[in-house]
């Protein structure tokens, strides 16, 4: 193959049995002639090696801190890593030295423009979880203030959220009705509220962020979209103006619930509702066609409110069987602490709340933070978001919060209208103040139709049908994964439909690795290169070779497997060869490449696929083992079973190494 | 590099977006100069297209039929494929015809040395499983007689075991102690055997066998230990002759129960009983040192259970205090069908208890077959062994038997004796039919400190301490797999250990997947091979280049590490390469060798990673992606993102046609 005859060996170490062993047959290297030209065999190395407490700090550290989040501190004063620790656990010094009047002019449009947003839906929120309306624009005051002090994303907008309200009202609603006693509700939301704050915040601090990569991008999908189509139907009551309304959130309950009490619907309401309805929905769509005019779109609530309240204010005498939201109290957050329940028989239910809701705002909040800031250039790192978000949470519960997170919606408006900082949060904390001091009379006419309206504009665009048909095309587990999560969500219940998807997405990984992809490979010819022979029509097969490539860890799940399926390769390709070549199978080579790990079971089977092959007198070779799966062939001792010519670097090593001992 | 060039290029499919690219461009297959040698770049193919459902129809055919089971039916005319089926499904159809006097005799030595084993055991299994002795003689009857008919393995002595007696006692007596309510017991355990039976039936046929490879070796290693030292200590109850103790069996409790039932122990059963245990553990050891003289361990049970009588008998005015078994009728298993109960409270109980002794019992029978087939150079369809023990189950419990499976001591035995065909099972079951007729009175007075010391030798070795160091020693995992099972059943239950010991195999695949191996790959010199520069030493780093290569699929479970790890290592090889060679990066090489598959949260990972390095003036290249990864790339579009230059066959052509592209 024409490469330079070289005398460069790799490098082993003292426990390389195998290489010790070419050793003493040996002491230059093996160099063996094909084709007229010589090349050399490579030895195999066992990894550098390593005591057990070091394998499981490197195991730890690659769990734990992939990231390597210390990095910038490496070579520093002490004073500097002071600034550089101080400016980790709060991100606003890394940017409050820097701040101009350029950058806050940005801030305060941006802050206004979310503030116009957060107020309605903050308020819509809060009914969607069964909370007082207030209660909703609490949220959106307390918790941003808090996130700008410690949170690293720059365009996240901080408020309550669709989903987490949905999960949250659903669950506590189940067993504590809201209208039978709504202050044991309130205490529920609230320790829910701390519990997820917890969660949240010791996920970040063990740095186990990455439990919320097990809800895949497609089990969101199906999952947001189920929940956004219960949601959805939900508004019927504001939108019909019933009053009698199911408290379920399955599909049939809710929709059988609208039609059983059609008598309750009102006209003056539904008119109104879908009229309003209509209206964002088109500006929603404007703003989504042109993003320049993004602002119409996040003006439309705003406007929809003061529209509505007008209208229902001036006309109130014909209109009285629209209803509105009420009276009001004005005035800061109260304090909650004292609400914060952690006996009785409701424990369990606050904390499962709390762990729901606390996943699913953390993969909301996670989520956009990580995307605005690929879009900006930035990294974020998502177990100090958390933290942050946990943080901000665990405050926000004790002064009458409940769980909030960066909202898709808001900060996609926040980015738009050129937020440049956490400042916006600030700014439009600061409008949600002033609305709590003095603007809260101003709401009691604000009928209960625009909250409805409000709240299916923002849910419906999470009913993504053309990603699903996307991950149809693409992959149809996937696929799989979402319908399950969907359908879940909509017939059972948010968690089951949880549940089901993740099973579903962890079902996947363990199909990939218990059914892995066996292939035969064939030589390119003129090449060093083995491909698999169904995909290359050039790649040909070796005669006496069975060369067989494993796509797969080699463990427990699929040993057994993998044994059945390589001993029928060979029957197949000895079948093969015998009726194309009219050749006999000398020797079987398992190319190890893409066997990323082997376990005992697995090693098990290499020794018995050894034994089974040896009682047929073929010899079994493997090429290019990698390294994880060399120390454990050494160790159990297969290694030095499978002797000096079981073992190549690669598979066109060992086919020209055997190809010439054989002449010979 | 010294390749000729050459001109047969790779075929591609017109789906082969990238080579059609590549073919617009050039007509000539793409000759890049390296070293002042010629090499050719290849396409990278698409896999041959497929629709849906010839995928789904290969996906299938992999899950449940892996080993081709029907190949021997190719082919083939009508008759004879007619008796290929006859003989598939009942393999006595297969032996048979050509079965000799010679094989005959062999079995008969190998049946009778079985049946002197399978007596005293199946009456000390049925006490271990609190059911009456005779329903152990029974289920040393029936099934193996209906085995004989179906099974395939020619040397699995079938009847009750160890394991499954003891789970299905435990799991029983939790809920109906045996002594409150003996009828209903037995009934349950009917039950439980017709569902364990249904169950192992309808995993075969069904073709889910895999599904026991779940229960890895080491999970079963520290689950029979478990399980060994409790059975071991609930024999305290016989061999110091206790009349009163607990039904639990947790570690704790029966330790406990023994010590407070001190007033109870009797000085003739202990010094009988510890004398008979010393005689049995002696000649086991010595079946064990010296294989030849396996008939020793094989006589001693019975030999016990002979002398220990006879002593009893004679001496039973002063050994009163040691009790014996008592009456029992002569006769053949009485029918059971109408014991089986399908409704009522224990129901689920039974059907539970029948689903783990049933897959317990499972493990064991493959286990045992396949292991001897392998030695004997035979092969066992995993499937169909199952079907045969599941439908023997089911005729066993409407015959009075209990659950029975092939037993891994009484099998050894059998193989060591010679045995040549299932006929020795049936030599087996006339002895015990024998025994059955004639012989029950002769128990009478048979010592139940005989029972707990044959099963206390039968259990012992499967605590197997030094698999279990051995596991420590090569795979860290494994071990803690092995403890947890070995310490779930010893401490909370059954079912528990099992759950645990599953849930731990399972997150170590979880693992594996969630953070996989990364690492940078370098070139050793004077060859096309890249290889890991970490172990191997002689692999350098490419001057302008980072070559990563990943070891798993890119998943959900995965995608965010990857990103954020393949960013660190470029990260961090920018800052070597430019401390030691002075250059700076300009491509990044991805080898994909061992990305076995991708989803879509893998795919969007791929197009925010192109798009991230694209920022920073790198370019992006994929080496070697896999068939099923390239029908993604090309399904979501990002193989025309990535264009001509961004995917490779390999490594080194990927290196070696961009350097030339920028020398030129």
């Amino acid at each position: 193959m024409g490469l330079n005859s070289h005398n460069n060996r790799v490098d082993h170490y003292s426990t390389s049995v195998h290489a010790n062993e070419q050793q003493n047959l040996t002491t230059v290297p093996v160099s063996v002639t094909v084709s007229g030209e010589t090349m050399a065999v490579h030895n195999v190395c066992l990894p550098p090696e390593k005591t057990t407490w070091q394998k499981l700090q490197h195991r730890l550290s690659e769990v734990f801190f992939p990231d390597d989040p210390l990095h910038g501190f490496k070579n520093q004063s002490r004073v500097k890593k002071l600034i550089l620790a101080l400016q980790f656990f709060f991100p606003i010094f890394e940017w409050a030295p820097n701040y101009s009047f350029m950058l806050f002019r940005s801030d305060v449009v941006s802050g206004l423009t979310i503030a116009s947003l957060a107020i309605p839906q903050g308020i819509s929120y809060a009914k969607l979880a069964n909370l007082p309306p207030i209660i909703g624009l609490y949220s959106s005051f307390v918790p941003p203030l808090i996130y700008s002090v410690l949170g690293s994303s720059k365009h996240l907008a901080v408020g309550p959220v669709s989903i987490a309200s949905l999960v949250m009202g659903t669950m506590l609603n189940d067993a504590v009705p809201y209208n039978k006693d709504p202050n044991l509700y309130l205490k529920l939301a609230f320790t829910a509220t701390f519990f997820a704050g917890v969660f949240q915040a010791t996920l970040g601090f063990l740095r186990l962020g990455f439990v919320i990569d097990f809800l895949s991008k497609a089990t969101l999908l199906g999952f947001m979209g189920g929940a956004a189509v219960i949601v959805s139907l939900q508004q019927l009551k504001g939108l019909l103006g019933i009053t009698h309304f199911t408290n379920k959130m399955q599909i049939y309950p809710v929709l059988s619930s609208a039609i059983q009490h059609r008598n309750e619907w009102s006209w003056q309401t539904y008119v109104m509702g879908f009229c309003f309805l209509a209206f964002l929905l088109t500006t929603r769509h404007i703003g989504m066609r042109k993003p320049k005019l993004f602002w119409v779109s996040a003006a439309a609530p705003l406007t929809s409110v003061v529209l509505s309240t007008v209208l229902v204010t001036l006309f109130r005498s014909k209109l009285h069987s629209i209803a509105t939201i009420g009276h009001l109290d004005k005035g800061l957050n109260p304090p909650s602490s004292n609400m914060l329940v952690f006996h009785g028989q409701y424990l369990a239910l606050a904390i499962k709340t709390g762990i729901i809701t606390g996943i699913l705002s953390l993969t909301e909040g996670i989520a956009v933070g990580r995307t605005f800031a690929a879009l900006n250039d930035y990294q974020v790192d998502g177990n100090k978001e958390m933290i942050a978000i946990g943080l901000m949470n665990m405050a926000g519960s004790c002064s009458s919060c409940y769980v909030t997170t960066g909202s898709f919606s808001r900060s996609a408006v926040n980015a738009n209208a050129g937020a440049k900082t956490v400042v916006s949060n600030i700014v439009m904390a600061s409008t949600v103040l002033v609305t709590l001091l003095f603007l809260m009379p101003l709401f009691r006419y604000t009928p209960n139709l625009i909250l409805a309206a409000i709240i299916i504009t923002a849910v419906i665009g999470l009913i993504d049908y053309q990603s699903a048909l996307r991950l149809w095309k693409v992959d149809k587990l996937d696929f799989v994964a979402c319908l399950s999560s969907f359908f879940g969500v909509l017939m059972i219940s948010v968690p089951m439909g949880l549940a089901i998807a993740v099973g579903v997405s962890v079902f996947k990984i363990l199909l990939h690795v218990t059914r892995p992809n066996t292939c035969v490979l064939g030589n390119i010819t003129g090449t060093q290169i083995y491909q698999n022979v169904n995909r290359y029509k050039e790649a040909k097969r070796v005669p006496c070779f069975v060369i067989l490539g494993i796509e797969a860890p080699i463990y427990f799940a699929n040993s057994t497997y993998l044994q059945e399926r390589i001993l029928r390769w060979i029957r197949e390709e000895e079948e093969w060869l015998a009726a194309n070549n009219g050749t006999s199978v000398k020797c079987v080579i398992i190319d190890m490449t893409a066997v990323t790990g082997i376990d005992t079971s697995g090693l098990a089977m290499v020794r018995e696929l050894k034994k089974m092959l040896e009682k047929r007198s073929l010899q079994l070779v493997l090429a290019n083992p990698g390294g994880s799966v060399m120390e454990k062939l050494h160790q159990s001792n297969i290694l030095e079973s499978l002797g000096s010519e079981g073992v190549y670097l690669t598979v066109n090593e060992a086919v020209a190494d055997m190809s010439s001992a054989w002449k010979a």
